[in-house]
């Protein structure tokens, strides 16, 4: 037995729940082996209405849809068009709301929160795994990043309750520097996580993700960041990384995602990967094209 | 095989080097399996001299002595101790000169950098892997995160050269945010490495380390964590975490190893663990008694 086919072996798999002390499968993973679940946001799907679109995303084998912050207030409209078009709801791609939780001008934290709860309720419709909050982009707060997370510690426990109790989770995107300078690794995002859930740990209603174009800059191993993520792991961006200088779609520059997935079958992650990037060319013709490379990325994992 | 035996097998040894898309062992590790390489700083051997300790370490069955800042000035007699004991030399525990290289007051980083190149001098001198550095510990800067992390890249490149010249490395050492709120991750010290190393990537001058007390504080993951710090990985402490709540001798509280042994074995980490905690009861019997746990929790891994 080779390197590659050691790491490719059914045995991996069978293992996935030993792997890290705090990382546990919920299903035996040997006879549920962890498969690639592609989402896609609607920016780069061809089609003139939203039904259109997410019927191309069925069409090209993905199971879900990634909604973003404009879903809130129709989300039982677009809940149809999912049911509709076959399709699942990923999650809702929210961001900070400026950042306004964690601003030093209190009186704009409140409004952020009632907007967030809303979100939320947006996601509990839709069956969305999470809602992605960013606690704060570069220059929307005054506080440094000690006090970032101790902001974080104050008020997203309260916010994780009301999302589980909307079978939902509020998920943290680690992003760049260029970004955002206080949150850049999975294993921060999911220390802040574990925190804010205290005794509930992973089940608890503050969780993680991780984006390969923000992992290209910051993280030294794709693996490493998703075995830290661990059972905190909500969702997956999936996007070239820094060499375009931009966000690529995946394939169309040279970021590989085998040591990530490899990561991702370690974990026995079960969530959504989705696409969150741009297209060179013909969509039609490249969109396809990426999920042909990204499956054959995940067998080699 | 069960996961247990699969998780022990020669197999993952052998696989090692392809863990991580950045990880590398630098032999063939089925031919030359990693193995547990005890360290121990002095303060918790028994004796009443330094060749008194170093020869109870040598019996203990540890391969190497953790030297404290101390050694700078006399570090050829050091070496001969050790060589006389028939122990290398880990690393030199040296810690953050006050704060001083990160200052806001500018006037004293020089003096700072003066002293860490003395220290790289004895630790070449005594064929160290390296000399342990925080660059903050809370309080000893007005700088935030954002600006101890440019002013480590301004001046940690020239010192990664000066090392190498010296055939050692800076190793950067994450502790608990009660500590050094700046760096508390693996993941982290491994990233700011790779940044101040450039092109030299893992073969630069700044490594890092991980510390099994402050780990359990916060990271969600041993192995994820090592994993992370891959090819950097030069150091490891080890003690017991913060269930005592204070660093105790392995095996002494709850502490358990096995994963992060799991993660040092997988990227081929070839370095020293060692100890730097307390001891509760008699040194003469506890000691040896936490060195059987810890080869005990390493043949689990």
């Amino acid at each position: 037995m080779n390197r590659r086919d050691f790491f490719s072996s059914a045995a991996l798999l069978g293992a996935a729940a030993a792997v890290g002390g705090s990382v546990k499968a919920e299903s035996d993973s040997s006879a549920c082996p962890t498969k690639l679940r592609l989402s896609s946001q609607l920016g780069i799907i061809p089609g003139d209405s939203i039904p259109e679109k997410l019927a191309k995303i069925k069409d090209w084998g993905c199971e879900a849809v990634e909604w973003g912050g404009d879903v809130v207030g129709c989300a039982e409209e677009r809940r149809k068009m999912a049911d509709d078009a076959g399709l699942l709801s990923s999650v809702i791609c929210w961001g900070s709301h400026n950042g306004d939780m964690c601003s030093e001008d209190v009186s704009k934290r409140q409004p952020g929160i009632d907007d967030l709860k809303r979100a939320i309720e947006a996601a509990g419709i839709l069956g969305c795994v999470g809602v992605i909050y960013v606690p704060a982009f570069n220059g929307q707060t005054k506080l440094n990043n000690f006090e970032i997370r101790q902001r974080c510690l104050e008020f997203l426990p309260e916010m994780g309750q009301f999302a589980l109790a909307h079978n939902t989770k509020i998920i943290l995107e680690p992003l760049c520097r260029m970004e955002a300078f206080f949150l850049r690794q999975v294993a921060d995002g999911a220390a802040i996580a574990r925190d804010c859930n205290g005794e509930a740990g992973p089940d608890g209603g503050i969780s993680v993700m991780g984006d390969f174009y923000h992992m290209d800059t910051e993280e030294t191993s794709q693996m490493g960041a998703f075995i830290c993520g661990g059972p905190y792991m909500r969702h997956v961006h999936l996007a070239g990384g820094v060499a375009a200088p931009r966000r690529t779609l995946p394939g169309q520059n040279c970021t590989r995602f085998v040591d990530g997935f490899r990561g991702l079958k370690m974990i026995g992650y079960k969530y959504f990967c989705s696409f969150e990037c741009g297209v060179d060319g013909d969509k039609m013709v490249e969109v396809p094209k990426s999920i042909a490379f990204l499956r054959d990325q995940w067998e080699q994992a």
